[in-house]
């Protein structure tokens, strides 16, 4: 049976060095603060804000939320944008992705309005850049950053390892594949034009997938010993009686008892991106002092 | 006996369609003009200065050389960066890289205050933010761009195509695992933590090294069928009686007789930079009309 890689204890981990952290802060006047911004009320939106508003409470980390309307145009969101970048008593700053449809077209344009040093989500070029070099210019994208910090809670070697990484976003895919390649492992990374990605993914140490496709890790990509990460979060109606839920890439019942250990979904990587983005905003009020 | 891909007649086809260019915008009274900054006199630097100006003037590219004592200070550097962003008759900057040993820690900061439209040679983070995402944010390196045109002029095809990329440098590595990604390869980055290069490198269909390590790709890394691009250039003393000369990562006579096609060196890759490098100084004149 494999090893369970539980994400609740690797965000508990942070999540006391992040409160003590934040404790030191506050003994110097700074509250850690993080500012929302969020278009009209998606239930996804609002499910995320929930999260963040109840974790950062136990952290002792401020949130202020600006609900702008469904409707809300570019000027309003930039104008947002720009004061928070003035404004010092904030030092991270979310917004919600992907913004609406009629905004989409200015989503690059509005992202990089964003002061690098409040960016605690990358979503500016130059915290791109900073990923993409190794060098601290932002701050990394909170998912493939809370893979990082699983692989080390649980002890997994990277250095030398060979690892496959399924996706190629620049929201997980490929800034996986630069921070694994930092820890020195050899990535390989595949993706929907791979001709034969489950006889790369079998020789892998360690697989990390973020193909944001149910199902689509089988028996026939993993083998004995390897580590699976599944990053991915699927909607899958057929869940819970029809209710729906969210569910990985893995086929659980297949890969689990193959492989040494994996992440389960929910409960996985997922338990720990609100704990880093957190983190993040941490850090930021630290680099004001 | 494989077919050897000579960088000269990619040079060649670039060239041509450069000079058009070159040529179109001097119609509309523009005059591409490239800027050189070299600090000292390098002998590497000025043969990499001559082979510009050579070139450049085939082409129909203006070059002017603004040549620094070697001992100049960061003001001195800075001044000259920030006046050339201001000048409108140039619209490409060449900096010689790496810079004297005391200005070297603040070679980050001087390459970030060029303008990313005159960046030609990839020296700012919004340049290298631009490969990383796969935006036209600046401009790529000039020696993976040039590997990109080599495979795309000898008809190499990358889509499905299994390539192993050794070495990880920000110059040459990670740019050219970028750029053969976004033409849907399947890309393995290999380096110095690796612990069985060649077994992995025997498996690609392509291989592409940037190791700058002479003798280390031996007959044990190839396989009958593959392609080689040997994009190192390094100082072999023993060469040419004793008199040195460039070499690249290949044992040639051991690589040679297994693969399908490689490129030589010299000759190769390095024969096509200073193109890529004169045709990026267009586009930038182009962008500006």
């Amino acid at each position: 049976m494999a090893k369970l890689m539980s994400g609740k204890a690797v965000a508990d981990a942070l999540g006391i060095q992040i409160s003590e952290r934040a404790a030191k802060l506050k003994e110097k006047g700074i509250v850690p603060t993080l500012a929302v911004i969020r278009c009209g009320a998606k239930p996804s939106d609002l499910s995320y804000e929930r999260g963040i508003l109840k974790k950062a409470e136990s952290l002792g980390i401020e949130v202020r939320v600006t609900a702008l309307p469904e409707d809300a145009d570019r000027e309003m969101l930039a104008e947002e944008i720009v004061a928070l970048n003035r404004d010092d008593a904030v030092h991270g700053v979310l917004l919600f992705r992907p913004l609406p449809e009629h905004l989409r077209k200015y989503q690059t344009e509005i992202c990089n309005m964003l002061s690098p040093a409040k960016d605690v989500d990358c979503m500016t070029d130059l915290s791109n850049a900073g990923v993409y070099e190794g060098r601290d210019l932002g701050f990394a994208p909170c998912t493939p950053e809370a893979c990082m910090e699983l692989l080390k809670y649980y002890g997994v070697e990277l250095k030398g390892k060979n690892v496959t990484v399924i996706g190629r976003s620049l929201v997980v895919g490929k800034p996986a594949a630069m921070m694994l390649m930092a820890e020195h492992a050899t990535v390989t990374v595949c993706h929907t034009r791979t001709v034969d990605v489950a006889a790369i993914a079998r020789k892998a140490d360690i697989i990390v997938t973020s193909a944001g496709a149910p199902g689509s890790l089988t028996r026939d990509h993993v083998a004995p010993g390897q580590t699976v990460v599944d990053i991915s979060i699927n909607w899958d109606p057929t869940k819970n009686n029809g209710q729906g839920g969210i569910t990985g890439d893995c086929v659980f019942d297949e890969v689990e008892p193959v492989v040494e250990a994996l992440t389960p979904v929910p409960g996985g990587v997922g338990a720990v991106t609100t704990t880093v983005l957190l983190g993040h905003v941490v850090s930021a009020a630290e680099r004001t002092v």
